[in-house]
């Protein structure tokens, strides 16, 4: 037994798996082997869960199905809904909300009996739990705006009609690419905290929803998600500053300021998803007839890569790109997680093909009980 | 960096505590210093959860205002009642129940803005969910049998205010004395998966009501909580059976059945917890007039022993104890969360003392880029 006290578990192989895989030194992230360039150009999220789950990416007719299966699964129990607006009400955290939603998701889920390694009934479950997050999500930020809850449209895909629901209009063209881009991009990420809290969790073989739940506490925290909702704070800041971007991010590194959405415990060079939402930020600048938000960030990357050798990670430009498609603030972290679900439930099906209970040790530094007598309550 | 896999990370250390300490091979548990044995014949569970939390044992005064403030905190506020009865009516699995409705407290806390760090709204809010948890079990039993959920009561102590939400009428002493001492009991044991589990999703910095939530998730698996309802289960088989405990033990040992409730990861030798709630399981028995559960137990306990040189664990004689005291069987589990969220709480504040981001890695065994080309929908 090593005692050497690891409290990140820096650099401890706890697995092995099939998913995906980070090359920080060259900027490469690869899903079971496709690169994230090609996944993100020719592959729908729909297709990339496929290629997550099942372990090859799909047939026509299995897209086609797979697809349908899951657009009809969008809908929310009646009480389900209820604890949405509820929660919509008291002006709940919405990764709280989101949290308690699919959890409670489980009670009403048709396999909710099913063994929790029976893995048919693990794909039934995930492709339910994969198309309610939009569904939830949407019918929290309606609640809370005190607008209608629409119903979904099985018509649309995963990503054009999360954003029907959210702003009662179909998306464009260039926007639903952008946000199914968005999706595929954050899908899976290797083994970071919030996966391994869904594998600690799966790993005593509790099911699948208490898995997913424990995932995204762990990407509510801070040091995890909600980065994006950060630089986007700072470019508002920004634009309100009346500065010009560059003036501003110089008296911000004059200053000593930490900024945002850059850097990564893995990437060396350009996090490669930075690089293709930054070509997503400007194309909608484009579409839209304003520049700002992109032009904005550009500077600040250039100024930070010359003046700190920084670059850029995923969320510095998802900020900008969830901006302009009108997604508000506090929605980036749950979208994150409405993404990553995906390869949440991937990494569930992988431990428990071949599960080990994941228990490490602590070490007791407390007093000794020949240190302690049990002091009667009238002598303490 | 090591390249050794290890799936269950044993022999990992991954912190240092000072909440408690098993010795397996002297069968010896203490919290803080004092042991579980003077712990459960001096100590409620609310000095106990002091103790957890503030690092001493309190004096009279600091116990009755802790008591009275937890008193205070046990009602739920009226949408979180709504989804314990939808729960209940979807005849949802008592565990999954509690894991959403805990996650939903967090939006009704009064410290739900608070920085998740912040060690006087912790104290705070894991003073709430303790208090909540009983309530929460006793309306979702009493909703799901279509009886009146009753309100809270201030007079009664943590444990016997349970049983009376619970039954609807004031335990006897020796029952709610029973009740106390195995929440002492249980309240924590050392870097289990279920603490782990909190402690991963709490060094993101997610909050405290996030990383209870997690550590539910983690308990409600077949491998970490619920072996006391599998002991139940196999002492209500044997009393149905018409066979003599002993016949039916030895048929059992012939047909290779392993019997639940024996061996532990940890202890080498009989559990100390498992020694006092055996003489708590006999007490209810005389007390009742009825020795069979007890007297099954003892016989199954004794027959193992020589056989197999098997010691119970904690849950072989918490099974016929929470029997005796007219306990669901499938309270079981929930009832060693309402326990050990005591534990959690703790170490979720031990780890916000010195955090650090838990991450370990995972080694890609997947396919190299190099050997796939994306092949276009109509090819594949």
């Amino acid at each position: 037994m090593a005692d050497d006290l690891k409290k990140g578990l820096e650099g401890v192989l706890v697995a092995e798996s099939e998913l995906s895989s980070i090359d920080g030194d060259e900027g490469r992230l690869i899903y079971r082997g496709y690169t994230i360039e090609d996944l993100a150009e020719s592959a729908s999220y729909e297709e990339v869960l496929y290629l997550l789950w099942y372990g090859r990416l799909p047939g026509e007719e299995d897209l086609e199905a797979f697809a349908e299966a899951m657009a009809a699964e969008r809908g929310l129990e009646a009480p389900v809904l209820e604890t949405v607006r509820a929660l919509a009400s008291a002006d709940a955290n919405p990764m709280s909300a989101l949290q308690t939603v699919v959890s409670e998701l489980a009670s009403f889920d048709p396999d909710a009996d099913a063994d929790p390694t029976d893995s048919e009934a693990n794909f039934r479950k995930g492709r339910r739990i994969t198309a309610k997050i939009p569904t939830i999500l949407a019918a929290f930020e309606r609640s809370r705006r005190g607008e209608e809850v629409l119903e979904p449209r099985e018509d649309l895909g995963h990503a054009a009609n999360f954003l029907y629901m959210l702003n009662g209009e179909e998306p464009d063209e260039v926007t639903a690419e952008t946000f199914d881009q968005a999706l595929v991009l954050h899908a899976d990420h290797g083994l970071n905290a919030s996966t391994f809290a869904a594998k600690v969790t799966s790993s005593t073989l509790a099911d699948l929803h208490a898995s997913i739940t424990s995932a995204i506490g762990a990407l509510s925290g801070s040091l995890h998600g909600g980065a994006n909702q950060d630089v986007m704070a700072m470019l508002k800041e920004v634009d309100e500053s009346e500065m010009e971007p560059l003036e501003w991010v110089e008296t911000a590194l004059e200053n000593g300021r930490r900024v945002p959405g850059f850097g990564h415990r893995v990437y060396n060079v350009k996090d490669p998803r930075a690089k293709i939402l930054g070509q997503r930020s400007e194309a909608l600048g484009e579409a839209e007839g304003d520049m700002r938000w992109y032009e904005m960030s550009a500077t600040i990357e250039e100024h930070l890569g010359e003046e700190k050798g920084l670059a850029p990670n995923v969320d510095f430009y998802s900020a900008s790109t969830y901006y302009q498609m009108g997604i508000p603030i506090d929605l980036y972290t749950p979208i994150f997680a409405m993404s990553r679900s995906g390869g949440w439930i991937a990494h569930v099906l992988e431990q428990y093909e071949d599960n080990r209970l994941i228990r490490p040790r602590a070490r007791y530094v407390g007093p000794a009980p020949e240190e302690t007598e049990f002091p009667d309550l009238g002598d303490r």
